[in-house]
């Protein structure tokens, strides 16, 4: 296992992370990976997917939410999340020229899964959500498939690698390697009727809760760089040295999305945020919108570049497919006045995933001889 | 009481009205109204009060939802339903040039009413919606008071005008006389076992539910007027006679907003929906969105000018302002197979409505000259 | 060719269709088809392309915008849309399962005509929208490849096929067989001068526009349908006949999205809007707004499933891909006070092109003895 | 003139400020205020116009958009903004009980300067944005007036108080005393042909621009505020004292916002961006998303309380009222590839803005024996 941030010694907040600080503190949610390297071709890259709950999610859905800061992405999926509140297939990660191939892998794999979607059910929604890994990884001859999607849920755990694992292959952010990060924050609600005035005491307690939350980091310019608070990019700029940082330049020049202003920020993030607290996905929505402030804590200013996107679910309860008898569903819900602490910390830890995302992924030679040095090689030194 | 549309034999859509046909169906809705004419100084207008329900709105929300068709209004309040997905006042409508006396008036009024607004508890949001009766009416003038929404809140009840009365005043609608209409739809959901095969017979049924809607009908050109999917609108034009329809064109152009193109739609709609149903706020904005294809088989093309808004709201829960012990809320939600109905009921229902106020609405005339005749006028010999 | 609506002496609305009375009056834009059947498997779905200009639309981009009505739907590529107000592609129409694949044969298409994307350049955005057409086509069973693209994209023309044509194979509409349709409006504005009050006279004349609409239409229940303002759906429903009804009811209880309420309003529709017009994105989005009066006149209350979609583009101008050097763009944009006849042309056109889609499909047995009757067999009659 | 942040030697982000470093630092924009205080009653609130140009905003109006991070507020006129992309008043910062009257107090002002105003032009948007200022005002006594609002127009200068001048009166932020703050950055955008390859050397330059932000700070915890990266909160409260500190949380428990969790975030933000630079509405919109990245730098995690609004406008080009004769707009817009910079400059200023509204800003005590103490008697010590 890759150092993370902590090991450094580098604290992110003040609320305290699970047991695992991962998105997998949040009981049920799994994460698999399958990455692919072809050396010849320049091909690095690779599929990562969060699966929320056992079961099947299309028979019995999870409330979810969307929030696009950046809408410069290809992701799929998202629409029918924001119209129906709800989420019913693992949510897969990946680079931008495989969107099509797993979008297509998963619906059949779903359709493999239960044998009434397209029958005597609707159709089923995947979601695959991407960033750009084209500097490193030779996009325009990569594709992945079904059999990379299989393996990904195959590996599906609640321990898993950050970094350049699966989907997080060929990424790249604040101009050094990046990819798959994770951490989680424990959300502790005393009981009700000692914080608010005018409440007779009462012993149920609201309860701990975590949110937890992944990040598929392929954003940032160097320059912007800022850890826990301290804009250290400058540094490891120096430490990287004039030369490396010339045919870094040069390479983006040759290589990346859109003609290059100097110092544009590309790339993009995918954030997926759990929870087991019973959020409905009005209140999702705006947990998800709170990860964009952790993304600006690490320095970003969300370029133009492909987009920013939040998916947010909660684990709390299940939306059957099919209406119960009585043609209701009954639903416990957070009340908002409570939800200030789950804000808080998913933007904490998504500030937090990032940085765990840089300091897991080793140094990189992709495709072209383009390359992306590590984090955790100037780390030490910071 | 004036006639309706169902009196001359119209019949719209396919739905069982409730009792009244009107948003008072919704049990605990009320409307009441103001007008003030002033005919030295060419003013008419008023308010209308929709009152969703007995006891604290602020205490004990409702579920509410905003649908913007066009935003080309200046109606105050909306952002926060949007966001928390609740309503704690009851909703105003008025003319342009009384939005802001009006709020302030509201605003003091739930104040008074509740004396830890803005000290232990925060602010509490007045939803003001307004359309732009200058037309008949001086806007420049004319600015309503607190004494104007004290009436309104006074005369509310289940029995309630339409036409001119309060809000509808000084509005014109397909260049007759327009104003405040109302209709509802009664939906009757079997029990499940009997729709959805599959499921094992219950007794259980899911019982009836109403959707009303009240709108303040400001909108659409003769020309384009339809009446249950006839277009009568140019039958109208030619029985008003050449001359009169010049001297509407002139006054057009003399007196309304922006540059007329010729056939231009100008004014605008507020639709407010009712229902008993146990929706939630992301269900009742999909309920919100479907009024304006009422509004579009009355022949509008929803128009450049001022804004189309619809704001729903559900009577079926109420959502306390402070947290229950627990810190939870515990909500019945209408299971989404069984929402078609609400959707179809909504759609003919704010037809039903329009017709509603064009029909009771009597000729008038307004400041300057400026006058409109009523479709009472003409719908016998159509 | 199949007769158009207009063959049966039904006239919808009051404005003036251009020469074809479709899409492609819309100068440069073509629309190409391909479709499969396998009668032994039950697959009866196709593609159809909408090329809204010649050359790159990478390197030159279109003015464009998305209006989503109702989200339950799976198509892609509209995010970036909506972000970055440019369509950059053709726009796929497929069936429910086609999606993944034809979003990988689209992205890969345009990688080889531009050797840039993904390497000097950034990727690129495919827009691919769905309807579920697994009532009459095994959507289990069906996959459209690369090569349907390549034949739609071959076949495009300003002449093309209504109805059961390309995406359209499967599709059903009103319970009848629906599929692919088309209408147009001329927008005729005058010299400014003759309607502005106040501006003096000017030579200078706006000028003749198009607005131009495609329908993949999908949606609505018979007993709902109306045809420019005729309630005819239950009389369709009588000459069906009773056991014609009863075996269709059984077979959408077999077969279709999710569990049916009795009238429960199935499928979706997909609304394509070009112009010659100089509008922006954010006024197109205005435009694709609309198109969803026009759905609402044929009968529809936008049922839950899946999802009503409009994205509009403009032709008038194109944004290049790359800066210009002295990094701006000259846009000339249509003064928003002559936007009303696009927005009545819109709502004109999208109703047209439905009852086009439905009289010009022929009727159809498809996969598990499920079939479709065509509006055709009673239009004569009606 | 009170200090500002910089004078503290300490640096937000690496861009250049403009002369000013403030919103006036884009030309043609004034700030004016007026406040009061009536230390009887326990009033302490104001008014702040922020002038975005000379001359008729009505008849000439400037390019904007609205984004809404959270919309727990009670802002009006940002529908309009959203729906036509233009700002046609002052936008009008104030305390949550004086938004009905300024709103009619500027939509009376803008009819007095524009005699067709509701006569033979449409109404007038009024944009009036609020926090709650309730803590240290007493909001239920005051409400300010027409004489307040014109008083400050009449004060609006490019040279304006920060801290707790107009409608900062009565705010707080981070628990300290807030109101108003401002900043800028200047973007220097070289001639295209040196940053991008393969374009031909021309000598056009695209120029230089500024980004100039203003915002109204009523947000945030002690406890996470943090400087430059510094997360200095926690230091403060040490300074303060336990004691003080109770005090401080017994005085909120008594008087703000919902039920106070520990540690809630209360309060609201209202932002102003102003730039010179060519960017149309879409763009805008974009800007005004990245303020709340700087807003999340500050520590705030965008609590539940009331709204974080930014408001976004462009001095480039004006768009008039009524239609030229040709009926269009030609607008010169910056090409999308070169925004980057203003996006950075936006977050950057954004986070000095708040600082200097927190550095400006002296102790108060207000109603009830509520107070705040300064940040600036903190600074020198950390």
């Amino acid at each position: 296992m890759r150092l993370r941030i902590r090991d450094y010694g580098i604290k992110v907040g003040v609320m305290t992370p699970g047991p695992r600080n991962s998105i997998a503190d949040v009981e049920g949610v799994t994460v698999g990976h399958c990455a692919e390297d072809d050396f010849l071709k320049g091909v690095h890259t690779g599929v990562t997917v969060v699966v929320p709950a056992e079961g099947s999610m299309f028979r019995e859905k999870l409330p979810a939410a969307v929030s696009v800061f950046n809408g410069f992405g290809k992701s799929a999926g998202l629409m029918q999340i924001e119209e129906k509140g709800t989420l019913e297939t693992a949510i897969v990660l990946t680079g931008v020229s495989s969107v099509g191939v797993l979008y297509d892998a998963l619906f059949r794999r779903e359709m493999e899964r239960d044998a009434e979607i397209c029958r005597a059910e609707g159709s089923v929604n995947p979601v695959i959500c991407e960033c750009n890994d084209s500097f490193l990884n030779d996009a325009r001859l990569s594709r992945l498939g079904r059999e990379h999607l299989d393996a990904a849920f195959f590996s599906a755990s609640s321990d898993f690698a950050e970094g350049s694992a699966g989907a997080g292959r060929g990424m790249s952010c604040f101009q050094l390697k990046g990819g798959i990060g994770s951490a989680s924050r424990v959300v502790n609600l005393p009981a009700a009727d000692s914080t608010v005035p005018g409440l007779s005491g009462g012993n149920e307690r609201i309860g701990n809760f975590t949110v937890g939350v992944l990040v598929l980091a392929n954003f940032g310019t160097l320059s912007c760089l800022t850890i826990a608070g301290r804009h250290l990019g400058p540094q490891i700029e120096a430490a990287m040295g004039a030369s490396m940082q010339a045919s870094i330049q040069a390479s983006i020049q040759a290589s990346t999305e859109k003609a290059p202003e100097k110092g544009a920020e590309r790339g993009s993030v995918i954030i997926v945020v759990a929870t087991d607290a019973p959020l409905d996905s009005r209140q999702l929505k705006r947990l998800a919108h709170r990860s964009f402030l952790g993304i600006g804590r690490t320095g970003s200013f969300a370029g133009d570049g492909s987009g920013d996107v939040a998916v947010a679910f909660s684990t709390a309860c299940r939306i059957p497919h099919a209406s119960p008898e009585n043609g209701c569903v009954l639903c416990k819900i957070l009340h908002e006045n409570h939800i200030d602490p789950f804000f808080k910390g998913t933007a904490e830890a998504v500030e937090e995933a990032v940085l765990n995302a840089l300091a897991a992924a080793e140094p990189m030679k992709g495709r072209d001889g383009n390359q992306r040095r590590s984090l955790s090689e100037f780390l030490p030194a910071l």
